[in-house]
């Protein structure tokens, strides 16, 4: 089985620059295989920037692109022949394993779902997240794929969850919690209390409502919400933390002798900064489509690029779609 | 007119002892007038901690406690001679101007409701919440009193955040932001996409959606949501603020230079600390309800109360109420 992994080098902020890098810096450090997909010239001549002699590096050409602000099914209905569409296309006929993208991701998961199709079983594919927590990681979703969802859109999320942290992060029976306003069976709203319901009696490892403040904190593997609230969350959170960031330095360079301090401190705050980097701890899968895809932020570094193509050669080898018919 | 304040003193995590501390600290420092609402023994027990003569600080008896376990309306309904419930009658017999809580927030709008009533052409009265920004602060409502909305309850959510943030905190024509998962107009789910249709229309400065990411960066002065995500919000956004400080504590207390610098820099962790405590930057504004309310954490320590204290004291000299009647 190959294991190659198609990337959509033509989607992302500074494209293809950083992800043609990005796929040299995966071969070299990982030995990963990847097929190029978009302008063939443009793909060369920064391909020429680097040494990859010995590399298995292919080029597939892709004549259109779906933009940042394109809609994601009139992208994939309308452009047969954008980058991401046939990074998808490679699956499908089985000379590529798995696709990353740095491209719009609702376009991702629609061009995911029009070539690959879902698993069966699964009504509505999400977008997971892996966020670091205070003791390892947690995945939520949905991330924004799904904004309107009902109960069973929920229930199959957290199945779908809970799976890819067993197989995936090799976490025996992962904590499940149903993101609500606070812990007792009465809060929540008509969505969260009906997929409650649901999940109650199910042999997963649920644990009930978690709130807000439990994300971050280690209390539970996965987190399920519908995507309009897993949208807010992450933003928010990467809102916060730059926030956060901005102003702290503000009040250490108002003051010399903390300023001083900072400089003492610095390699700290590089080791924290890389643990809560978003590119640092990789891409969002798309889980429920019948193949593997993951997302990386369009403003992705090489670095950043480079784990999430290790990660799918690696969710590739597990084939978790497999996994998930059974729960259908 | 009297400018008392009323303060459930029994509600808090450490009550009445940081209840009975913050109105001895806002009558000391910002000349507050109090009526401490409770247990008059306990009360009487706290007040011999602190030297209170010549102060401005009376006792009402209450016999009953709202918990915050309890259920909103069956502690207003059950519990008749509540502190939390009392505290609005010395509202609306005027005795006092406005009520300051640490107590169940849910149990506190529902005896404002109970007892006051609403705002005149006002459905569903609101919790704001003031966040600390790169520019400043801004109001996000509502922070959780109404989990399920329609559009015309974050229609009239947009009107109060704006009459308060320029009433209160002087901002002339206050930027309106709708919570969103993108800003662009196809995106967000039914509820914000109705909401947004009718803001469109009014004399609001509205800005249109606004996404997660401008919470914290000062874009707009006031980010309307329902109850369900403004939970969420700020209940993730505390408990990031807490992952990012002990992750950071822990990659500092590793490394020796660091701690070295750390000590050096302490002064700004302290200030950067008091300005994103919630605590420092005062409680949540009942909106909506015929009189001033404000609600603070369970776990408010006596500073956070006496800035609460004070802050209803400004609130109720500009009976926001009446300019809202207004709106309906």
């Amino acid at each position: 089985m190959s294991l190659k992994i198609a990337i959509d080098v033509m989607g992302g902020d500074t494209a293809p620059a950083a992800e043609v890098a990005g796929a040299v810096a995966a071969a070299r450090q990982y030995g990963c295989e990847t097929i190029l997909v978009g302008d063939t010239e443009k793909i060369q001549a920064e391909l020429a920037k680097h040494q990859t002699a010995g590399l298995a590096i292919e080029i597939q050409h892709a004549s259109e692109v779906v933009g940042m602000h394109d809609s994601a099914s009139d992208a994939v209905r309308k452009k047969k022949d954008s980058s991401i569409r046939v990074a998808f296309e490679l699956v499908k006929e089985g000379k590529a394993a798995a696709v990353v993208s740095t491209g719009n991701s609702g376009a991702t998961m629609a061009a995911g779902m029009a070539v690959l199709k879902r698993v069966k079983g699964i009504d509505r594919p999400a977008i997971g997240t892996l966020v670091p927590t205070l003791e390892g990681q947690t995945m939520v979703l949905d991330m924004g794929a799904n904004v309107e969802c009902k109960p069973i859109n929920l229930f199959q999320f957290a199945y779908m969850g809970s799976i890819y942290v067993e197989q995936v992060l090799g976490k025996n029976r992962p904590k499940i919690g149903l993101l609500s306003n606070g812990e007792e069976e009465k809060k929540g709203n008509d969505l969260t209390r009906e997929t409650h319901q649901m999940l109650k009696g199910t042999d997963l490892n649920y644990v009930g409502y978690v709130e807000g403040g439990d994300v971050y904190n280690g209390s539970v593997d996965v987190v399920v919400c519908d995507g309009f609230t897993g949208n807010v969350l992450l933003k928010v959170s990467e809102g916060l933390a730059v926030a956060i960031g901005t102003m702290l330095k503000r009040e250490i360079e108002s003051r010399p002798l903390a300023k001083l301090g900072y400089l003492l401190s610095r390699s700290a705050f590089a080791a924290f900064k890389k643990k809560i980097n978003p590119a640092e701890y990789g891409g969002a899968p798309l889980l429920g489509i019948a193949g593997t895809g993951i997302i990386c932020h369009g403003s992705s570094d090489p670095v950043a690029i480079s784990i999430a193509i290790r990660q799918a050669t690696e969710f590739a080898r597990i084939k978790i779609e497999e996994r998930l018919i059974d729960i259908g």
